[in-house]
């Protein structure tokens, strides 16, 4: 049964001219879906529309937008109560070459995958990490955005496919920490919560910026800070976000280890609270 | 008539899993095919190769490359006295993720296209250009390098579709001129010849390199050398190279203006005795 809804059709194969496949000339996002509703569903769509704006493409109707995920979970036929659903809004068949032709609509895709919570025992002792040598590109015009050219993070995930690493962390040229190749990156030092600006590399991931905005409600500041490699090793405690697993605790980065201390306890009992129930230990 | 040639098939829909699509991870080389032969074959496949060995990709034989670059003009019926054929490598279709699954082979497409020469006085009176608002990232893993990451591309390439202007030049975040929108840029100053390194970001022309390595043999050395927006203005002359035009003088960079100098004129004039007729004004 073809997999990906498309104006309402279910199909399997798209246009090699489609733009997205040419130059990568697109944006995706990848939605957490629990009990049935899709989760920072208006962050997600924050994050498009500004795609949609650097981009120049035409930012989908919220309406195609949430039907297209109805459709996509109805095709699957994927348990609800926790899937995740992938969105890519491309710029279309166009004319070749890198200029658009304006005339072109956005090819816009749905897909519904099934999903399995991470271990309790991740959230409960940590994850392991590594530093990857794949280093990010800074400056970058699309800086903070999810869009389809995403080579960076396919390079350095494949630096640890035979480690029993769960997530690689990235830097720039500057040996400044920036995210994970899947997630965002915080770090506790005396108590006090912070995580790199993204404006000249990296994704601004939905799930940083629910953490940023919960804690800040409940008093609790995360300070956006640049964290250079040679001060990890003096971080208390570090953790990560992802829309799908909401935080984790990291206990470890290449030689250096860290306890689930009481800073990241905090936030996963706050988060727990706050639409991310898998932070619970 | 399906426009693409994929393991001796023609087709025009791919699947929307596929890697190149997903995440631009790939690569592509567009290649200019003069009296029947693709031109500078042997740098396109170098360039493919170094790119295959950075992505982690399985390079395709050389006989299955030319055997789809001959498909593909047979198939689209094109004349091939000046054409120009695409081939895009991806990484296939893989598992979901930014992880590749290693035994997925490489897809593989061909398609040809009819082009016409660039208008005669182009090459006699130089071509117009601007300076894009659009810089490109630093440091990046897969600089210089033709990969299906284009955004940057086609972000600089949508400032100038409104202008008269031929092509636009990018900078990085230092104000460094790295390279045009879809061509190299070289500088002339006190008769020496120069152009910007691409080790951090920017796309290495094979055009570029046959202009250095044929002015080499000639004695005229290229400087590899960084090129500062500031010192545009007191450039003497200002010339592009590109696969398919070959050579272009460059005769206005927003308010900047230059003649088509002597030096532009000798490099064309060698040029044109190497394959690129085109250039013989």
């Amino acid at each position: 049964m073809p997999e990906w809804i498309n104006q309402g059709e279910a199909i399997d194969r798209i246009s090699i001219s489609d733009r997205g496949f040419q130059y990568g000339d697109g944006l995706f996002e990848t939605i957490a879906v629990r009990d049935g509703k899709p989760r920072l569903w208006r962050y997600h769509l924050d994050r498009l529309a500004r795609g949609c704006e650097v981009l120049g493409m035409e930012m989908p109707s919220e309406s195609a937008l949430s039907d297209g995920v109805i459709q996509a979970l109805r095709n699957s036929e994927t348990p609800t109560a926790h899937a995740v659903v992938k969105i890519i809004v491309s710029a279309g068949s166009g004319r070749r070459g890198y200029e658009r032709a304006f005339a072109d609509s956005p090819t816009v895709l749905f897909r519904a995958f099934s999903s399995a919570p991470p271990a309790p025992e991740l959230y409960g002792n940590g994850i392991d990490t590594v530093i990857c040598r794949t280093r990010l590109a800074t400056g970058s015009a699309t800086a903070g955005l999810k869009t389809l050219n995403r080579l960076e993070q396919v390079l350095a995930r494949s630096e640890f496919s035979e480690s029993d690493a769960f997530e690689g962390l990235t830097l720039d040229a500057e040996d400044s920490i920036i995210c994970g190749t899947m997630s965002n990156v915080f770090f506790v030092n005396d108590k006090c919560i912070s995580t790199p600006p993204l404006d000249r590399c990296g994704v601004e991931g939905v799930m940083r910026r629910h953490v940023i905005e919960i804690l800040g409600q409940q008093g609790i500041t995360v300070a956006l800070q640049p964290y250079s490699l040679s001060r990890l090793a003096d971080a208390d405690e570090v953790f990560l976000s992802n829309s799908q697993f909401g935080v984790l605790p990291v206990k470890r980065c290449s030689a250096m280890k860290w306890p689930v201390g009481e800073v990241t306890q905090n936030v996963m009992t706050i988060m727990a609270n706050n639409q991310v129930p898998e932070c619970r230990r």
